[in-house]
């Protein structure tokens, strides 16, 4: 913890510094959302658990902190973004709060309770024919027609800054604890939230092991990784963790996770469930399937975690309700069975 | 917030100072529980909620505040305690980090969940027969000999002062937010989570009004207020709420909420159904129903929320998986109404 924060390891790529300046922009408007400890999952992994609880987040996930950080340092007085997830009400949150147009590009078979949702939040919603239209060109067109800036979910130094703020609370909240964590998990898409974490943590604790964790079927960064440049996953395959289906790493967040990273983990549907599962009945807490990959990670004894200190991002709570009951009806048995 | 704590009120009750020491003894121990705000859920009341969120606490609720801050206290090596709910876990686990024995009875039919998990809290869990023994004459007779010490829900001063130590961290982490609440709203059911909450926020707020939230048929609370003794509810009424089943006021809690407490509010079961699902979509945190009645006071419109600063204590999440996802599906369609 006493060595200085590391020069910036490449001109591309986000500083620590950056970080820094995106926590100060988001104190007064983000949530510090708290690092769950002391949890009976201690006993379960044999080391100690430290999950930071962004579903508590504003907006329910982690979007909103890169989100704020991308939009409060543009000129420009709309912006745009696609996405029919997250990161559409992070946008639209953070372009509010900062007196900005937002319109948000969302397929027209989007589930109607997140087009609501988005507009409830102030931003415009455009809906697009998927079989027919691409959402980067419906976008596009409304960008250069608005003036509007668009919002990238990922791959956009500003936005990875922001995510990073999550990293950086990691590591006061455990030095509060008098604790400093030794194992790292984050859960990965594009890559951007863990390629800000990592810059964060790596900056403060040099000998941390920072982990991506992927579901299986969309492990494009654990296999970019392993061969050292970006490697895309198969097309078409669906997958339960539907927070964390980008195609391929990013270009800026595989530039950072790349030198940053110790590897990648993957999990099953299945672990993913039990996480969910454990989250509730221990936890109190909604996590999102994508959210919970890193804690089915650990929860499945991917990584040896005895005696240790490991900090879990549980990213997101965005979950709908009838597919959070059917698994929590289905997981009864099973993790009653623990007990 | 200038002025100083006003002077114990009563020599039977509990004083501001006996929560700060209690805060004290808490604090390396218990989780200080975020106070989530700037929530969706101000949209829908018209004012400004603060939501303190004890699901998060250890053991799933407030309860391990009371009974760490009285264990703390005995010179006595073992404890006892009747109770099939949260209670039962929360002396299980501070009697585990004092290093004292806890045995804790429940009845033989009690959910085979809540006995497993007070025992792998450490505590013996000793049964009886509901239909042939009273759990007060089975408890009383552990305690003489084992020479131990009963620890009761909350009609004892210790425990109340522990959980005094919510309502201490309320106007502590508004403070902190710029605010001061006006309102506070606490479940309510022997009356020792509010009386604590209440010396300590009048002693920091003078002018706050604090009210006691109880479900239908448990209004005790509310009734001895309006006529201001101790009267019981009637014998055999269940509740869904089954944390706040107590059949009247405690002795030393009314004596403390009489003086202290601006009125009881009601809440029908359905309110509380339509909260523990919000809590879910829009808090991402699980509440258990009797954790739930204060927030459903405010959501129902129980009282006038428009314009104020408003603290709701969310005061626990132990609720049976199948029975929180029956609920989901049911009210699935009626929150969806509200976008």
């Amino acid at each position: 913890m006493s060595r200085p924060p590391r020069p910036q390891h490449d001109p591309k790529s986000v500083s620590f510094e950056a970080i820094r300046e995106a926590a100060a922009r988001l104190a007064p408007v983000a949530v510090r959302t708290p690092l769950l400890h002391d949890t009976p999952l201690d006993r379960m992994i044999g080391g100690r658990l430290l999950l930071k609880a962004e579903p508590l987040q504003r907006t329910g996930s982690f979007k909103f902190r890169g989100a704020y950080n991308a939009i409060a340092q543009t000129t420009k007085s709309a912006v745009v973004a696609w996405s029919s997830g997250n990161h559409a009400q992070g946008v639209a949150l953070a372009a509010a709060l900062l007196g900005k147009r937002a319109t948000i590009v969302m397929p027209s078979d989007a589930p109607r309770i997140k087009i609501e949702r988005t507009r409830a939040l102030g931003a415009e919603v455009v809906l697009y024919d998927r079989s027919q239209q691409s959402r980067e060109a419906v976008g596009t067109r409304i960008a250069l027609a608005t003036q509007a800036e668009i919002i990238a979910p990922y791959d956009d130094p500003r936005v990875i800054a922001g995510q990073g703020t999550v990293g950086l609370e990691i590591v006061e909240q455990a030095q509060e604890l008098g604790l400093v964590p030794e194992l790292v998990l984050v859960p990965c898409g594009g890559g951007g939230l863990i390629a800000g974490c990592a810059t964060a943590i790596t900056s403060l604790v040099p000998d941390v092991a920072v982990f991506a964790v992927e579901p299986e079927g969309h492990d494009d960064t654990a296999r970019s990784l392993a061969v050292g440049e970006r490697v895309a996953n198969a097309p078409g395959i669906r997958s339960f963790c539907d927070a964390l289906l980008a195609p391929e790493p990013g270009e800026v967040t595989f530039t950072i996770n790349r030198q940053l990273l110790a590897g990648g983990l993957t999990v099953c549907d299945e672990s993913v469930r039990r996480a969910i599962a454990l989250a509730f009945r221990e936890l109190k807490l909604v996590v999102e399937p994508g959210g919970a990959v890193a804690l089915a990670a650990v929860l499945a004894h991917r990584i040896d975690c005895r005696g240790r200190t490991v900090a879990v991002v549980l990213s997101g709570g965005n979950v709908d309700p009838e597919l959070y009951a059917q698994l929590l009806l289905a997981q009864g048995n099973a993790t009653a069975a623990l007990f």
